[in-house]
């Protein structure tokens, strides 16, 4: 490769703001119902009307995130407020958890089982506030991040299928999301609980999930930090791991801590990206167990485009941190 | 394809008997903890020993009807007996509903919430009662017969994830299954019962999920037989379809019915298999859009075996029923 980071930057730069963002200002701005369209083939046609709070959110966050470090325009911002208003208005039931999905007109479809969901709208509410200084916004993001860690030891609640005591797991989607989490509300909910849900997470992914000697991470492991020779146990999904040890870089870089971690991380990313490599068609799987044992995913060996994306997010983070040529 | 049926029936039966069920027979016994291991590889080589009870009750069912069905070895009673033993003492709750998977000593790992376990459970027991006269299993048979039928109307139970009302949706794969099942269980279930599961359910295919027009069947369709503009609505499983339609002539001709059911059967089967093909790669899709729209599921464009093989017994019971030259 004989791009440097400053033209590679251009590049993404322009293909952003002059490609993917005003497609996304033309086709999902739902004008009639509120809210966005995220189901848009590639002429920006409308093939589903459903809204799923997962893209909502993220889409609020996008255009919150834009008019904050990208540039001050006003579409940008009203565009956020159009999202952040339909989601106030009907993602969220009585407690505060947020749906995972309503129709077009904001009637709720499927229940707040997803704890993911609430983490996207934390995130979008808290860079919706810091755009737009709307105090309720405020409100929102602080009360849903609270939320988020109250129900971080049972994600799921009710809708949890696993048989308690039998084969207890930890996932490192959680502190993942967590370290991620804390990194966006910065600047709303008080510094405190930032570094406190910081140090928390960088602690259990370093203690449980990062392996030391093979320097990577595993994506479900006893309580104890060992490894049950079962089919989630053995699972790896490398585009986990690459996003969580990225994750972990910025939170260091950002906030301090042990920089020795920040080596680990690194390592583990050029691993990950080994470990999930396809050798034969290239590209990085989607799931790969441990042992080569056959995953029970039928989708294991697709090649999905975030990993792709968080995979090429930590290798220019790795290398702008690190100057580490095997990130080049 | 020159094969006549007689050649084909040798052909299957004989790369039944002489190659895939001695392969079971000496790899999957667990004879230290009972049940069956399933996860092996083509070595026949243990991957995993978890025991998930669908295939735990297949085998039970499979090696009771080869009993019954081809030949009465002991053998083959004796590895059904294993597997029912293992499946009574470990794989029901206290209420009569069957958990989804076990650990390989019997500890329950995942919740009953999955209704077609407790299908394939009263089919392995049933099939076991007529193939041992074991008067407990046949207890399990029929008491799982009727929690079953009782759990229709709500099979999730608390795990649920549909907000009630919004969008209410029924599935073609719940009447499917229990004419299947109603089939499975003659002479161990009231006759009167069997006959009457199946009436209700062919109604309800013929009703809501057979479209007179295009001549297929529909996997998910509102309570009036309407379909919903969403993903789940527009979703078709072409193998769903072409099971149910075997099923029902299975159904038809041996209890009787009306004739003119099976006819249309043949045409859906024909007509799915055209729906589903890939015409650039060949062979049947797992998921299509009736409209062509990008299905949500990742898997949609992979060719499962389970389809195959059911599409080969539908166009064998329809070409055996009707001398169709299009199901040759």
């Amino acid at each position: 490769m004989h791009h440097n980071l400053s033209e590679l930057s251009d590049l993404y730069r322009a293909h952003l703001l002059e490609d993917v963002i005003p497609f996304w200002e033309e086709h999902s701005i739902d004008r009639d119902k509120g809210g966005y369209f995220t189901c848009l083939d590639r002429a920006g046609n409308v093939f589903d009307t459903d809204k799923f709070i997962w893209l909502q959110a993220r889409q609020v966050w996008t255009f919150s995130m834009l008019y904050r470090q990208v540039e001050q325009r006003t579409a940008w911002l009203e565009i956020a407020r159009h999202g952040a208003d339909f989601l106030k208005r009907h993602g969220v039931d009585d407690e505060g958890n947020w749906y995972f999905s309503v129709t077009r007109e904001g009637k709720p479809l499927i229940q707040p089982y997803n704890w993911f969901t609430d983490c996207f709208a934390a995130m979008g509410f808290a860079q919706y506030a810091l755009a737009s200084g709307d105090s309720q916004a405020t409100d929102i993001a602080v009360k849903t991040f609270r939320n988020v860690l109250r129900r971080r030891d049972n994600p799921k609640g009710k809708y949890t299928k696993q048989v308690p005591g039998t084969r207890p797991l930890k996932s490192q989607a959680f502190p993942m999301i967590l370290v991620n989490l804390a990194l966006e509300v910065e600047g709303v909910v008080p510094d405190e609980e930032i570094h406190r849900t910081i140090d928390d997470s960088i602690r259990e992914i370093m203690t449980l999930f990062y392996d030391n000697e093979r320097r990577i991470t595993w994506d479900n492991v006893a309580p104890d930090g060992s490894h049950p020779d079962c089919f989630e146990g053995r699972i790896i999904l490398p585009g986990h791991g690459i996003e969580t040890m990225w994750f972990m870089i910025e939170a260091i870089r950002r906030f301090g801590g042990d920089r020795a971690i920040i080596d680990k991380c690194v390592d583990a990313i050029v691993n990950l990206i080994e470990f999930g490599w396809d050798n034969q068609y290239e590209g990085i799987l989607y799931y790969r167990d441990i042992m080569d044992r056959p995953p029970v995913q039928l989708e294991w060996d697709q090649k999905l485009w975030w990993v792709h994306i968080e995979t090429l997010v930590a290798l220019a983070i790795a290398w702008s941190v690190t100057g580490r040529r095997d990130c080049r």
